[in-house]
């Protein structure tokens, strides 16, 4: 398998986690979505991925995009060490949190959005590092509650082995620190990154330790 | 099951389809989303549903968020009609569509987003009208592009059945219309929009047909 990545998506760090925990063997195909004017722009690319974002699996003759859909399809095609519960209820609660950072938190601190922000409406750093952290505050509040809320929770997101939703929290709670959001109310959450960062799937799908990311 | 729902908000508009197309029985409970501060915010509402969004689902003991979420659930418990296809590769695909608006379009879009750009960053109504058609144009282009690509599309997203990613397009171009975005270079989406309207699953659930309808 062949993953296009660039180090610090989100996205992509989500489906590295989730080849990791299912000890997949993957290729990384670095895409840098800055330099040459954004290779995720680039008409090679923009054939794999018409949305011209990462990641992108190459799995065989099939290609995929999306990182959830990628996660769910490497969970439905390899069953070995699943990613979300065997129960209908369990995998709408372990989706839901999925996508309450996926879908309500991520966009919109996504790359584009912020350069929207920065060269159309002339919003100054300060500013756009307000919105950033406005929108993680809200997004993880609302996940440390159904964490809260939830009999399932444990060790991680949904019971004591990772799974789905931890691939996707992890690497908000990344991002969460590099534009030093305040995570004191969310220790539930700080408890399962923690949780998560003692195991080699994690911290081998960290962005530092992409063959792309820049040496230090 | 009831579906606590606002009339124009595209996450329970989805929902409502899918309740519609496979025939379930469920009972709208409004939220008022612009009414007394926002009763998505009031305590009673974000008891069922912590990050204070529409919709919700109560299915029996059951509470479920995140549309998405909601509509795998009832995909899942109520297999008769599914809105996924059978393989996997195909789920991928359907799921990808459906991301592809519901996490890269439409979360940018929301109502939160479009208040916090006019009251914490003064943006005045042409240059947030100009941002919402910026991210409808680009999403929409991304699907139409994974339309064409795909040899599985038919007279529906995936096939000659309509499914989850149906649902989520219809709500999707059902506000690029409110809002004059210019559709004429996604013909596969209009004609396939066009293909749903007939049905009434479809039209059954649109906004103007909620009970929360404002009267015309």
């Amino acid at each position: 398998m062949q993953l296009y990545s660039y180090f610090r998506s989100s996205a992509a760090y989500r489906v590295r986690i989730a080849l990791n925990l299912k000890g997949l063997d993957y290729q990384i195909k670095p895409v840098h979505l800055l330099a040459d004017g954004g290779q995720q722009h680039h008409a090679a690319y923009r054939k794999l991925n018409p949305a011209e974002l990462v990641p992108t699996l190459v799995d065989g003759d099939a290609t995929l995009t999306q990182s959830l859909a990628i996660i769910e399809y490497l969970d439905e095609t390899y069953p070995a060490t699943p990613l979300l519960p065997a129960d209908a209820l369990g995998r709408a609660h372990v989706r839901a949190l999925a996508q309450a950072i996926a879908c309500d938190t991520h966009p919109v601190n996504n790359l584009r959005v912020l350069r929207y922000l920065s060269r159309e409406l002339d919003v100054e750093q300060e500013q756009r590092d307000q919105w950033y952290r406005h929108w993680v505050n809200l997004g993880l509040q609302a996940v440390e509650h159904m964490l809260v809320d939830s009999a399932k929770t444990g060790r991680f997101c949904h019971g004591d082995q990772p799974g789905l939703a931890d691939a996707v929290l992890v690497p908000q709670v990344f991002n969460a620190r590099r534009l030093q959001c305040d995570l004191s109310s969310v220790p539930n959450i700080t408890r399962i990154d923690a949780a998560c960062q003692e195991l080699e799937a994690f911290w081998q799908a960290a962005p530092d330790n992409q063959p792309d990311a820049p040496a230090t």
